[in-house]
């Protein structure tokens, strides 16, 4: 009876095991997808924005083979409490990460049609963007494989400078466009490149709030958000001083 | 013992009732908030626009509600096959729904931004891209309530409606920013609006395929996307003739 048991313990541990190597693989994953995207856009290269749109196809693949796996192991298993909160949390984070997996797409995307138009300058914070929420994506996920609470809240508070980068570069585009109208096209596709990259440092954000969850079974209290650009109207007939 | 079955069946027929009761009051909720925001948007009704943001609270208790419910379900009655995928699907469903009442909270945030800027003409396509989306959250929720796949499939087919809409609007807030350089950020903020009605329209159009899924065992095949506004670069350097 007692080795019934052992088996029963490890054989849990093993789906768990595999099911966060899915979810690594698809942060993996969502790391070169976000670089490669970054990377097309800044060197304005066609061909490589293309290869990542079509690879974005193997993380929703892993998102279901996460989803059928969960659905096993509770079905399977029957887990409680901690067990049962780590399971449903890898669930949502692989909901999460198959959504950043679209935000790179969409950037790749975007990246094959500014470079059919002129270079435009403010696209240099971009990369600098990019770092951040590629950093934020890997030890939020490594907090996740590790339970590690502390640096699932590092990562929560470094979403402030992702935030400042955004509004930042929003308020250059603004200016921009203002003052070269006929770059207004380029510009609101990089405005969209920026605010999915804004959007991916919330997602990894959420992926940390999960993760506390999961540990400790308490939600973290609600952080205030720092976009404050969906509010951003200042004197909007006067273009601001550049 | 037919006694006991009989009992545990109809208490987890309860408790699917309760989940679907919850997911049917977020759907509700969020119909309210995108009329709300949207509204707020075409009456410059700044006060208002508080209200939704300040209500978003509420479907956000509701999603950790379902979770709570969902999870609970599972732990207490280990259910399998169908009835574990719709549990799973309601889950799902809770998070996108969470996610709708994220937008129409930035469409009200941005509403107070534009009631605070001269008024500007494109605005008066955002209402018919509202009902569309509303329609469609509507509609399928009756379609998971139900389990009416047809319904489902039926609303996943009215998002190309709302691409159209949006691809509509895009071009001309590209065209009306070209010929009014002083109006780009309330055109900037109606871009954004637009685009979080969009994403509304995917999310209803996702919450169709999970109840596809729920009911069938089967994932429908991919629809092609229909937003082609990110590969739009034609002559960025010459603005479109009005």
């Amino acid at each position: 009876m007692a080795d019934t048991t052992a088996h029963t313990v490890k054989s849990f541990d093993e789906d768990i095991a595999q099911l966060r190597s899915i979810i690594t693989r698809m942060g993996g994953l969502c790391e070169v997808q976000i670089a490669g995207a970054v990377d097309a856009l800044v060197s304005r290269n066609v061909d490589a924005a293309m290869r990542v749109v079509e690879a974005d196809a193997r993380i929703d693949l892993l998102e279901a083979e996460a989803e059928a796996l969960a659905v096993r192991i509770i079905a399977l298993r029957a887990p409680l409490a901690g067990d049962l909160r780590e399971i449903v949390a890898a669930l949502k984070i692989a909901g999460v990460l198959e959504r950043i997996g679209d935000y790179a797409k969409n950037i790749a995307k975007r990246a094959s049609a500014l470079a059919m138009a002129p270079p435009i300058e403010p696209v240099i914070i971009v990369p600098e963007m990019a770092r951040a929420v590629i950093g934020m994506i890997k030890d939020v996920l490594d907090a996740f494989v590790d339970r590690d609470v502390q640096l699932a809240k590092a990562v929560c508070d470094r979403d402030q400078r992702v935030d400042d980068l955004y509004n930042s570069l929003f308020r250059s585009l603004l200016t921009f466009m203002m003052e070269n109208p006929h770059y207004i096209t380029p510009s609101t596709h990089l405005l969209f490149v920026a605010k999915n990259l804004e959007r991916i440092g919330d997602h990894a954000t959420s992926v940390g709030e999960m993760v506390h969850f999961a540990v400790t079974g308490i939600h973290i209290v609600d952080r205030p958000k720092t976009d404050d650009t969906s509010t951003y109207s200042n004197t909007p007939l006067v273009p601001p001083v550049a």
